[in-house]
């Protein structure tokens, strides 16, 4: 199949259809725009189950999203969208590059919730904009721009909802959006802790990509806990203990660099 | 005379009515945050009379201003206000720091005007912030912000119209705003060359701060230029080649540093 697109932790795939994509998640972390990166064994079909499961739940909510079927444990079959160059942060609660950004406490909780907009460009830095510096480059046209807050508002609600019950509180996220050649607007790109903040309900644990980012632990581990406490189906393997051959949970932290989407300071 | 506020090119000085403040202007020029500095005498004098002459034509079209009359060649008396520490930008072409920030190439005409805003804090560098930041950290309420953006834009209008007339263009502007003890929202600060960049409308030869940010020849020439085309009534010594004693119209580059107000990268 060919390659359309290499990010830094998933591959657009061509199919047959010109109207359909492949997404398929690596084993690849990344963080500070590609800085520190490694391989873990397991990460990118965890990754993937868990996108996977909060699409159908988005789709059942009316969101349209890119997501149309489960293709293998890697990979889901998608819409074909142009990504508009935009990342949509919803924010629940201060943490990371808002803190040192705005100075605002760790931990302070957004009513309502916070969104934010930054300009995805490797060569800028994925500078932050506002509403009217998205007309002034021509990313969104107002019309499309309260379509995209409301999806993504939306979108953060159903998330926050369906992960409190299952004992994880959303702290932040990611969205990015795109149009079909039709000029339908979804959801795409990923749902899933690469591009989200999940937190242990009740100790404030981070179970996502801070754990590599801020070395805390067990990336592999942090994953596989949120797949059992949404009762994903993988095959078994997948949720013990370590799949990579050295037992190291981490992997192999390897060198910098690599072209790819912007990763936005989240 | 008490002074209650040292900024880096103005200081704030008390009088008998706790209504009413001094706004005294320096011969210091600086740039890059305070990194680099000057003083250029009679430049002081120079932006004071432009800002009271600007302020002056603003009241009559109704916008409110701090300012109430001339005190002397360097200094007006102002109303006293709290500042809102939010640095209100209005661009009518691209230049300076948004052409680096979001890759617009300079000279981009922006239709409507672009509105930014800045939160002033020199520990923070100035970030930018959106509306929802603006509420998120409590620096005005959403009745406050409409105000704010519609005397912004306001004033930038009446204030590119005036200048058009006497063959200058207003590139950008920076306007700050402040409150009154009885709950009154007044345009602030000061509207100068040192705040606002201004462009020979024929030859877009910059006759403002720019001058000294970027080497490009006598700060002094540039402002008395400015002075002649508004046809204010200085001394004559103000609007001669040169004041400083060396007669070097760049005056002495100084060190560095000094804390005082936010130095918005224009």
């Amino acid at each position: 199949m060919q390659l359309l697109y290499q990010g830094k932790a998933k591959q657009i795939l061509a199919t047959q259809d010109p109207h359909t994509i492949i997404v398929r998640f690596t084993d690849t972390v990344t963080a500070g725009n590609g800085k520190k990166r490694a391989t873990i064994p397991g990460k990118g079909a965890l990754a993937a189950h868990i996108s996977m499961r909060l699409f159908e739940l988005l789709s059942t909510q009316n969101i349209p999203t890119h997501y149309i079927r489960q293709l293998d444990q890697q990979s889901f079959l998608a819409h074909k969208v142009q990504i508009i160059p935009l990342e949509v942060v919803v924010r629940h609660y201060a943490t990371g590059s808002i803190t040192k950004r705005l100075g605002i406490p760790k931990g302070r909780a957004f009513q309502p919730p916070l969104v934010e907009f930054f300009y995805k460009s490797d060569e800028l830095g994925d500078p932050p904009l506002c509403e009217a510096h998205i007309y002034a480059l021509g990313l969104a046209t107002p019309h499309e721009l309260a379509q995209i807050v409301s999806l993504a508002q939306r979108a953060a609600a159903l998330l926050s909802d369906y992960v409190a019950q299952r004992d994880l509180k959303l702290v932040d996220m990611k969205f990015e959006f795109g149009r079909t050649a039709a000029g339908a607007l979804l959801l795409a790109d990923e749902i899933s802790p690469d591009t989200m903040r999940l937190w242990d309900a009740r100790t404030d644990e981070s179970l996502d990509k801070d754990v590599f980012r801020e070395d805390k632990g067990d990336l592999l581990r942090a994953y596989q806990e949120v797949a059992r406490r949404l009762n994903l189906t993988l095959p078994l393997s997948y949720l013990t203990r370590s799949l990579s051959a050295s037992g190291e949970g981490q992997g192999e932290v390897e060198g910098t660099g690599e072209v790819g989407t912007g990763e936005v300071g989240l």
